[in-house]
C-alpha cells in the first residue's frame, strides 16, 4: 500500500507540465529501464550542453566578453599602453559599435589582450573576483546566479539517472571552470570549450602553466562534435543548445543509433528574460528552428515551458 | 576476533615486497585516510600514466608504429602509388634505418599516410582487427596482452581507492581507445594522447568524423602537463612514466602542494623483458634517473620490484 501511494518527488519542478517536460522524462525513463529495448548502459549516458544562452544568460552580450572589457579597463588604468589599437581603445571606452564592426578579429584582439600573459591560476583568481564583485546591468544579479534554474534541475536529474553531464561551449575553459562546479555540479574535466594557447615553464624553480597569446581551439559549430569526439571519445545521447553554433553538435548526437535527445532553448520570453532568435547577433537561431523539429529535436519555449528563469531569482 | 584476524587481500600481488610497493601503499593509505593531515578528497585523486613503456611494452619499437607499417604494407598492396616518397617506400620494405634517419618528419609522413583518409570508426575497426590478428615478434603475444600486470593492478588499486585513472601518452587517442577499456579499465574520456586533425562532414546524409592529414597535438614532454591542464583542469597527485618524455608531467605533478607520487618504470630486466634507458632511441631515460630521486620520485626497478611482467604471460 505504501509503495502504491508514494509519489516520487518531481525532478524538474521549475518546468511547466507541458509536452517538453514529459518528453524529457519519458526519454530518461526509457534509456534507464533495463527492460527497455532502448536501454543505454550508464557509461554511454553522455549528455552535452552548450553554456551561453543554454545554461545561463548571454544578453546583452556574452558574460565572458563583459569580463574581458572590465579587465581591459582595469589593465588600461594601470598602463594605458595596453590600448595599442583602435579596437582596444574603443573597447575600453565602451564603444561596442566599433568593436562589433571588427568581427572575429576584434574579438580575438580583445581576448589576447585580456586572457594571456598570466598563469592559469592567476587568471582564474581574477575571474572569481570579478564574479564576486560584478552585477549584471539589467537584472542586478551576480552573473553566476543567472544560471537557468530549469536547466540546473535537468543537469541534476540526468546525473541522478546515471548520466555524465558535460559543458561543450564556445566560452573559454579557464573562465567556465571557475564557476561550473558550484553553479552546475560539473567538474573541470567535464568542461569543454574554447582555449587559448598555454605554455609550461619553470619560474623561480616552480613549474607553472601560463596563458599566452593565440586561440588554440574554437569550440563552436563543427568544432563542437570534433571536440567531443576528441575529448570524450564517444557520441552523446543527449545534447542541449540554443543557437546555430550548436547545430552540428545536436546533428551528430541525434544521428546516432538508438534513442537520442536533441534540445534547443528558444528565447521567447521578453518579459522575464530576452526574446531573440533569427536576427540576434548573439545566439542567432535559424537552422535550429527551421530544421530541428524535422530532425526530432525538442524546442523549449522558455515562456511556456519554464515556470522560473534564473537560479538567483524566485 | 574475526576482524582482528582478517587479512586484507593484497591489492598488488605481482609486486615484490620491496620499498617501492610499501611506498605506494603508504601513499594511498595516507591520502585516503580522513584522519590524516594529508587526506585528499576523492575528486582530487587524479592519477595519470604514460602508456608506451609504462603500461605496456614499447620494444623493439612503439606498437602503434608497427601497426602503421603493417597498414602501410596493406595499403601499398592494394595501391602501390601510396608509396609516394623514399621514406614510405623504405617503411613498407621494412628498411627501418632509412625511416629512423628521417626523424620526426619521416614518422609524421608515415602517420599521415596510414592514420588519415578514413572515419574514426573505420580506423578503430582496423586497429581492433590488427590487435586480433597480430603477434609481437619476440614474445608471440597479442600486443594487448603485453600490458604490464603490476601496472594493471596499480590502476585497479588506485580506482578502488577512489582515484580517477588517466592515460596521458605520446600514442594516438584513436589507437589507444580501442583497447584501453578492456586492457586497463580506462574509458575513452580518460585517454589523453596525441591526435590527428579531424573533420566533421555530412556523407550520404549522415554526419561523420574523419581523420585527415596533419597532427593537431603532440602529447609529449611539456605537451603532457599542458594537455592535462587543458583537458582535466586540475593537477594530478600521482603520475607514472618511463622516459624523459614524462619528465615535465612528473615535475608538474609532484611540485604541487600536499602529498604527491612520481613513479618511473626503469626497464632493467633484459631476461624477462628488455633492459634499456640512457642510450635507447625508444624510451630514453636520462633526466629521470639523474634528477628524479632528488625530486622524491620512485624508480621502479622492473627486475627487482616486479614478480611478473606481462598480463598475457604467467
Ligand atoms: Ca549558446
Ligand atoms: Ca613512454
Amino acid at each position: 500500500l505504501f509503495a502504491a501511494t508514494t509519489v516520487m518527488a518531481d525532478p524538474l519542478p521549475s518546468w511547466s507540465d507541458t509536452e517538453v517536460k514529459s518528453g524529457i522524462v519519458a526519454f530518461v525513463e526509457t534509456v534507464t529501464d533495463p527492460a527497455s529495448d532502448d536501454y543505454v548502459t550508464p557509461s554511454d549516458r553522455i549528455a552535452v550542453f552548450d553554456n551561453d544562452g543554454t545554461l545561463w544568460g548571454e544578453q546583452p552580450v556574452y558574460f565572458q566578453f563583459i569580463f574581458a572589457i572590465d579587465r581591459l579597463k582595469t589593465l588600461a588604468e594601470a598602463d594605458p599602453s595596453v590600448l595599442s589599437s583602435d579596437v582596444l581603445t574603443a573597447a575600453a571606452a565602451g564603444d561596442m559599435e566599433t568593436v562589433l564592426a571588427g568581427g572575429h578579429d576584434a574579438l580575438f584582439e580583445i581576448l589576447n589582450a585580456t586572457h594571456s600573459g598570466m598563469t592559469v591560476d592567476a587568471f582564474q583568481q581574477e575571474v572569481a573576483q570579478w564574479l564576486e564583485d560584478t552585477k549584471h546591468p539589467d537584472t542586478g544579479l551576480p552573473y553566476d546566479e543567472m544560471t537557468y534554474q530549469p536547466m540546473v534541475e535537468l543537469l541534476r536529474y540526468l546525473r541522478d539517472e546515471g548520466f555524465k553531464t558535460y559543458i561543450v561551449s564556445g566560452g573559454g575553459i579557464h573562465f567556465m571552470r571557475v564557476f561550473a562546479q558550484e553553479a552546475y555540479g560539473i567538474p573541470p574535466e567535464q568542461v569543454l570549450g574554447t582555449y587559448t594557447n598555454t605554455e609550461y615553464a619553470m619560474v623561480d624553480g616552480e613549474p607553472v602553466i601560463s596563458k599566452v597569446p593565440g586561440i588554440a581551439f574554437v569550440d563552436d559549430k563543427e568544432g563542437k562534435p570534433i571536440n567531443i569526439e576528441r575529448t570524450i571519445g564517444r557520441r552523446p545521447i543527449f545534447a542541449g543548445g540554443n543557437s546555430d553554433g550548436d547545430f552540428a553538435m545536436l546533428e551528430w548526437t541525434t544521428a546516432g543509433k538508438g534513442p537520442r535527445f536533441g534540445l534547443l532553448v528558444h528565447h521567447t520570453d521578453g518579459d522575464r528574460e530576452y526574446a531573440y532568435d533569427r536576427e540576434s547577433p548573439i545566439g542567432r537561431l535559424v537552422d535550429g528552428l527551421d530544421k530541428g523539429p524535422g530532425l526530432g529535436w525538442t524546442i523549449v519555449d522558455m515562456k511556456q515551458d519554464w515556470q522560473r528563469i534564473y537560479t538567483g531569482q524566485n
